[in-house]
């Protein structure tokens, strides 16, 4: 059964054709229906997009979907573990099959810095040198470089910068930041942008932004070859009629699938939620969707609601090392003395491996200890938490349900 | 076929009954032999003992056995992972029951500090607490005590010390350990003893050996049920007719199972080797014997030609995290600059996790890196080395071939 629309207060994509919607829903409708078989779309689509549309919900822009690359499909909406340098910390690429992640983010900064893309080549590529062989995304070092600040300096050509580790001069401009991607091998590349600071005026957000789309430009000149997908990344700042255009303007140029960046710097939830609403519609609904660096499980559901098909955030894996710990009735900081000798699993329903064999007591136990048991068990937890979050709500989507899906998330959190 | 017998210097077991050794071949000579299950003993058993004999060596004291406890049989000789905390660092149960670990150590002076022992209990106990059903072999707090030094002060009574955590003041008496102990649950406990500094004068050794004689008898006469075992720890300093006579003391009284305590504290091999000597041959071979705290693949090798059942160390969980690697040949240290391009795995002939699936570069990346992945590898492998150098161990006394398994192990290592 649909959900029943409510108000929302969301536009419909600009750019839908005639149709759509209901070919979409009867492709999906019959209860033979698997996931992940890849069925013809019932869209029309652009040549060679990677991107394969399942359903839309009637009520909001959340869809169901599924994207190909040269190391299988994942389903979305998806979220990415993030993999820094070659390792989801704390946690074995087995682990994260057993828990379905089905493509994780490596940071093409880190690795450039440690232990270097050329020695990640000889070795065969990230994949198997990481032992993963599902895809992989790697950015493209330019929020890390934009986080270092006085680190860094931003010219027409490119990005130089010191080393964080030994302070060392590097640079990294978009044609070496497509090499960097393309010697590590990963299954979706993303273009260097220039992240705009929040706040940050009209005239520095348009300078900013313009300089990324000529980079934007260069990375899609300078890749090699098709096997491996290059995305755009908008940016804008916090201007809504700014993003709309720069989507316009990476569109003209044509990429495999289009990134919102620049969210989650400081402003709060409803200025990211407003601009990622001034970005959907303008995207080609045949491409795939990233709101990149994005973030609490309530972030994930607001984003789908608004069209988003792929996230990454350190959310998950940094909250698990430090003890915060996500469950369906809310976080749990596991250190505190009221779960000293609490029997239960950090949440009755997951069916995580921590939670089917580990008490409270013993997490806060691991956890006073600092033991690495504590960042490995809390890690399962939380990413087992964030990709079920996800795997809910495509199933949600499926049975055109995401608006109760997403109402039954706020009431459990709200205590209801 | 059987070893050639070679001159080791070892004299054999002084109560061995007549004909027990023929006995003992004859009954595991056919190949239909299953060691996992338990046969009746070939030897005259004093009453209760936990330990089976399977076979003895024909050339030297090694042995092939059981040991029966709460929670299932483990086979020796047997390596004892060290899970100071209820957890052996860095991995979890399923990753010691995929490397086949039967037993592991638990500490009781840390759980006693922390969580504490009441807490434990009122989870159900230590195996409960820390997902891990297999037997558990708790020491009784004396090595750690004697480890404080200047923290502790030991009277007749037992010892006080200082919490290493809050510098509280507490107190470990022989029935207080065997109380700490009981309440953990642990399938085999080990009596309160008196660890003696090296070199100590043998007037020293004496007071020392003595109260632990003492000690033993009230941990004996403390014990409140049968189904934890209890064992008693050899003392005597470096002077072999003082452990011989303390072997005696402790046998009059009666344990399930015999250790010799006080030994790798500074002591030379050769040293440790002779103490080992005096005392195996003064245990009844009904009883399971335990060298505690040791040591290296060789001490381990050294240990089972001298008759030693069990052992336990934190040195392969230690030397993991600080990137020191067992291998067939030899040690690495896997942060050498030798290893960055290496596509090998850490030891040709190794089975394990990390090498059936990780490189050597990779694994100095995530050493470099301090990724916690690193920790996991790395303890996964040195875990693997010594309880599968334990397997062939076993092997090779059921085919009587223990002293060719000795000399190709020492072979290897010397690179031939």
């Amino acid at each position: 059964m649909a959900d029943v629309c409510l108000p929302h207060g969301f536009r419909r994509p600009v750019r839908k054709k005639p149709g759509q919607e209901k070919a979409g829903q009867a492709a999906f409708g019959s209860s033979l229906f698997h996931i992940h078989v890849i069925s013809p779309s019932p869209f029309p689509m652009q040549k060679n997009s990677p991107f394969t549309l399942h359903r839309n919900s009637s009520c909001c822009a959340a869809r169901r979907g599924e994207v190909r690359t040269e190391h299988g499909s994942f389903q979305t909406p998806m979220f990415m573990p993030v993999g820094t340098l070659g390792t989801v910390k704390a946690v074995t690429p087995e682990n994260l099959i057993e828990m379905d992640a089905q493509i994780i983010l490596g940071n093409t900064y880190h690795l450039y810095i440690r232990p270097g893309h050329e020695l990640i080549r000889s070795l065969g590529g990230l994949h198997r040198f990481m032992h993963w062989d599902r895809p992989i995304l790697t950015d493209s070092g330019g929020f890390q470089i934009f986080s270092l600040k006085e680190l860094a300096r931003i010219t027409e050509q490119g990005a130089t910068f010191r080393s964080h580790l030994d302070g060392s001069s590097l640079f990294l401009g978009p044609e070496e930041a497509i090499a960097v991607q393309e010697a590590l091998g990963s299954d979706i590349m993303m273009c260097l942008d220039t992240c705009i600071p929040y706040p940050a005026t009209r005239d520095e957000a348009i300078k900013a932004t313009d300089l990324t789309t000529r980079w934007a430009r260069r990375c899609r000149e300078a890749q090699s070859g098709t096997s491996q997908l290059l995305f755009g990344i908008v940016q804008g700042g916090m201007y809504g009629d700014l993003r709309r255009d720069h989507a316009h303007a990476l569109v003209d140029i044509g990429f495999d699938g289009y990134a919102l960046g620049g969210l989650s710097v400081g402003e709060d939830k409803a200025l990211m939620q407003e601009m990622t609403e001034a970005v959907i519609p303008e995207l080609p609904p045949e491409y795939p969707r990233y709101l990149m660096g994005v973030g609490t499980p309530e972030d994930l559901v607001e984003g789908v609601h608004r069209g988003v098909d792929m996230f990454d955030c350190v959310m998950p894996t940094r909250n698990a090392r430090n003890g915060t710990l996500f469950t369906s009735t809310g976080k749990i900081t596991i250190k505190n003395a009221r779960y000293r000798e609490d029997k239960a699993p950090l949440d009755a329903e997951c069916t995580c491996y921590t939670c089917r064999n580990y008490s409270r007591a013993y997490l806060r136990h691991l956890y006073q200890c600092r033991e690495i048991l504590s960042y490995h068990l809390n890690t399962i937890h939380n990413l087992h938490y964030y990709l079920n979050l996800m795997a809910g709500i495509r199933a949600a989507i499926e049975r055109d349900q995401f608006t109760a899906f997403r109402n039954d998330f706020y009431g459990k959190l709200a205590g209801e």
